[in-house]
């Protein structure tokens, strides 16, 4: 059946997906609010046996005597025409081209007591991928109070909150004062983290700048020069391992993934812990050569962002699009001390969620 | 250049592929046991300067006259010809046709206080997707000591250690006395938990049952069954949907999910937090058909194994594989009390291997 709206817009709706989507109490859990019609009993070739208007609302009368009834509102926001659909998918922010006020910057006392402001933050970290908040205070724990204020740190293996200083017997190039190449936390995870909080402390000594990358232009850029390569490294895996004196983490995966659209979606790299590549032989010299393509991107300085952090700023990315690294440091110049710790990509989206309904309700 | 150890076996490796993955300390942080060479700088077209054998290991001088060191056993590890890269893929194992001795059981008190059984149990966990630990202390919050015994408990909107009890003004289905028909659990999050530990504390009322199906063999059947129902579950999305006061979980993902060589690597599932299907209208009533094959495979009571957790039972089982749910029961009639918990599934692989890594030295 078709279904207008006052503006004009069109879309058709199959008599079974309505059927299926009955938001009456009966179909669905009046608390929980989950299913509980079974959508194995709706025939494809159900019909409607009454149909009207009301209020705003679409009532269909079903030929086994139930009712439903659907506000317009909710039926343009669950339509599946074409243009409905891709209008109300989310899309990534790409950065400035002139790198203006960028990375955008909040101030971290506004984010945590006022909801609109921690919407704002939120928003920008999930759609362009990175935003710094400004005067956090230099106590170590904080970037969990952050993420509390967000949702809950996801441990990892190397903590709910992990220092990042040069230390003795180093467990990772991270706790070494070695320039670290742009890469992805925790690659070597089947689960990457989602976003990652870098809380600055202490910034003494020169160099230990912060340099970012986007993944995700450089994934598209990659697939207009070079359609071949983008094709082995989203269709081959890369492998990556971790190990330590308790952990052994391996994973094989392609760097670049795709979602249903065939759009990039996440974004794997980081070359310390790349693993010897395993692929078929024949496709071997074509899988180096697409490595080292998207290794010498990433290292392009026209793509790299960089700046400093200083004592009271805090770095959000999001681990599945931005590629971050910082350029060595003497440590015998001074201390440097960052803190950090990891948000779960679903909890940002659902806070964002939230908080854009108890707003608008306000 | 090809390798040919004592068992006859054979392999060719790219000189470049061997250059890349030099082990010496000048390439690999003697440390962080991390990537320090650069991947970009060695040519497809590298040469060796010289090579010789000795002591079970491969000596390779290059042009600039650095020196790589392979043991054979290493490139046995990481050939790459394609009967080797078969034979050291994880597989998980069927479960066995006469049901017998299944879930497969072992002792909790020995799982904590023995590496080899607390090895043999994450194999089972980890190869066939479900075990049950039996002799587990029935006081709350042992749940978080068996994961803490693996790695540590998964955070998520439910807490870190849940209760799934009958409750008023339940924000899910689970919380009812409903049955609860198989299921993956969190299908609405981006990254469903790998593995569950469910830890029943009281089970007195009739009914309640615990109900499991192998996902992997489900989703194979009806790839041999209906290769066109299965093709539009691996690449069209189902939207699911979890909501309540605090929370806003959407995701759009396949039901099944194929890796690299196109086999079944995960399955997400749950008709209860399913949302209204949004895909293209023109696939609508396939897509609708192809979820209700699905559906009506699930609950074909030939695939499901049915059993009773009592007091004192732990069920730990794969996320991304085994659906499990519920029979009904009457919360008049007694209490019933189960606690649960999540792990990831990176933890639980590098547990193993770093068992593995222990008990072979011992």
């Amino acid at each position: 059946m078709s279904v207008q709206w006052g503006d004009e817009e069109e879309a058709w709706f199959h008599l079974a997906w309505l059927r299926d989507n009955c938001q009456c109490a009966e179909c669905r859990h009046p608390s929980t609010l989950e299913l509980v019609l079974d959508h194995s009993t709706v025939p494809a070739s159900i019909t409607a046996a009454g149909l009207e208007m009301e209020d705003c609302a679409l009532r269909l009368r079903w030929p086994d005597g139930h009712l439903s009834r659907f506000d317009a509102g909710w039926l343009r926001d669950h339509s599946y025409r074409t243009e409905h659909r891709e209008a109300r998918r989310w899309r990534s922010t790409p950065w400035p081209a002139d790198g203006r006020d960028f990375p955008p910057s909040f101030d971290y006392q506004s984010v945590m007591d006022r909801d609109d402001v921690l919407l704002a933050w939120l928003r920008s970290v999930r759609d362009t991928g990175v935003a710094l908040l400004r005067g956090v205070p230099t106590r170590p724990g904080e970037a969990l109070r952050v993420a509390d204020r967000v949702a809950f740190a996801q441990q990892t293996n190397f903590g709910l909150l992990f220092d990042v200083r040069s230390k003795p017997n180093p467990t990772s190039n991270a706790y070494t004062a070695l320039a670290l190449e742009v890469h992805t936390d925790l690659p070597h995870h089947d689960d990457p983290p989602g976003y990652q909080l870098f809380h600055c402390l202490v910034n003494e000594p020169p160099g230990g700048d912060t340099v970012i990358v986007d993944g995700f232009a450089l994934a598209r850029d990659l697939r207009a020069a070079d359609a071949e390569a983008f094709r082995l490294l989203t269709t081959l895996p890369v492998a990556f391992r971790y190990q330590d004196e308790r952990h052994d983490h391996r994973v094989q995966s392609p760097l670049i993934a795709l979602d249903d659209r065939g759009e990039v979606a996440t974004v794997r790299f980081a070359p310390n812990v790349v693993a010897p590549l395993d692929v078929p032989f024949e496709l071997m010299t074509a899988m180096r050569a697409a490595y080292q393509s998207f290794l010498t991107m990433a290292r392009d300085p026209r793509r790299q962002v960089r700046f400093r952090l200083a004592p009271g700023d805090l770095m959000t990315n999001d681990n599945r699009r931005v590629l971050h690294g910082r350029t060595a440091f003497d440590p015998g110049l001074g201390d440097r001390h960052l803190q950090g710790c990891y948000l779960e990509r679903s909890e940002v989206f659902s806070r964002v969620r939230v908080l854009e309904r108890r707003l608008a309700r306000e």
